[in-house]
């Protein structure tokens, strides 16, 4: 690989620590934050904090292993130290936050207990399935014909679960209370839209863009894919239930009382 | 630059330490303080301690990457090592916790639903825009035309929210309930007036005033203004926030027993 100038250093080395400050802020509004939702809401506002604590510890690794890859010299130039910078962490955060993210999404909505629940699980198994199948494109990444076929096949519950969100939830979006509606509905727009970063960023090294140049594009997509999508829908979630719950307390059914 | 003097370096290093013992120790108070005011008030604070935590975790890398660019000989002699000071993290703080700041003084208020969002989102957005215009300046500090054109670029959304919270306002306040209009003023004036200490500690380099001077009078001037604008502006927000509570408690609405 070509050498990796200072300023890509330094700018994949802020983002990674900015990344580390933003999942770990979100973490404690999240759980701080759970109780000013009703009983029923709260599940939800824990699964969201899990999903930035899961990114908070592996930003902490991915930060690690940065720092650990390169140093400087006397003079101060950058050089690699020989360790390698180890990538996979991603794959291991996202095995674990991505059929969560899609969980808490499907739970907000509180569709009729049996629907929730099965739709909650097929997407949530369709979410892990993506991140599986995405790893060994990864792990043989000079290996452009093995790339492209895992990245093919990655792609086919990725459009299962876009197709899933966008076109078959119109009628559990039209379940849901008028007032928070267009919130839920935007919940799942900005979930199809935002992970579309994933597949496109994963392209970048089998399109021609080589090197360090690959290696920066590639660090600061990832980075600002995850906090958009996990501390962006988070925040999403947070309003529905937050939303819900003063409907439901106005609804005078002493469920206030209950939460306090 | 010339070399820094051990007394220099020393202050630097004690005042980092310092800042990352207030920023803790403010975290916890705003924390453990929540439980104190009405829940509506709540998420106030746990937006005034997310900053402060946030500022933490930046002093600690602060204090790391200070603590890495320089060593003693065995004869005692100051030298540097090579790895370069990381003042970015400043940056990384600021694009988080300024944009908070504000939104955290407009909640405060809870001005009609609708207006009191639009005001905190275009305030918070012009915090964030303001940041990033002066990063290109702090990276590129020895060209003068670049840092002098980023500053400048910088200073438009910053004196838009300086002009916003003292001319805009007055209307806001006057919403307020008697008791704590004095208090939300003041704490509006009081962003005005901290908020200058950046601007103008960001433009000592680029007034004459030349290496290791000019980096104590920047480090010492950041870390007092971070202080004074975050565990400051906290405090006063949990000042509002605790007699609006008394407040809205004699009322006798019941509201204090639903908040136990």
């Amino acid at each position: 690989m070509d050498a990796l100038s200072p300023a890509q250093y330094t700018l994949i080395y802020n983002l990674i620590s900015f990344t580390v400050a933003s999942m770990g802020a979100a973490t404690v509004f999240f759980f701080l934050e759970r109780g000013q939702v009703l009983r029923s809401y709260r599940t939800e506002l824990t699964l969201a904090g899990l999903v930035t604590l899961i990114a908070f510890y592996h930003y902490l690794r991915i930060f690690m292993s940065w720092e650990a890859a390169f140093d400087f010299t006397d003079a101060g130039a950058l050089v690699t130290t020989g360790k390698p910078f180890n990538d996979a962490y991603r794959y291991a955060d996202w095995l674990l936050t991505v059929p969560l993210l899609v969980f808490e999404l499907i739970a907000v909505m509180k569709l009729s207990q049996g629907r929730g629940r099965s739709l909650g699980i097929k997407l949530a198994a369709a979410a892990a399935l993506m991140i599986a199948l995405g790893y060994p494109g990864e792990i043989y990444r000079d290996e452009m014909a093995l790339r492209w076929t895992f990245w093919g096949l990655s792609m086919l519950p990725f459009l299962y679960i876009v197709f899933t969100l966008s076109v078959r939830m119109a009628d559990a979006i039209s379940e849901q209370p008028e007032a928070v509606r267009g919130l839920v509905s935007n919940a799942r727009w900005f979930v199809v839209v935002a992970w579309w970063f994933y597949p496109i960023v994963f392209l970048f090294p089998m399109l021609g863009v080589e090197g360090s140049v690959a290696l920066t594009i590639e660090q600061v997509g990832y980075c600002v894919a995850d906090i958009v999508a996990k501390v962006g829908l988070g925040l999403m979630i947070y309003a529905i239930a937050a939303r819900k719950s003063a409907i439901e307390a106005e609804g005078g059914s002493g469920q206030v009382r209950a939460a306090a």
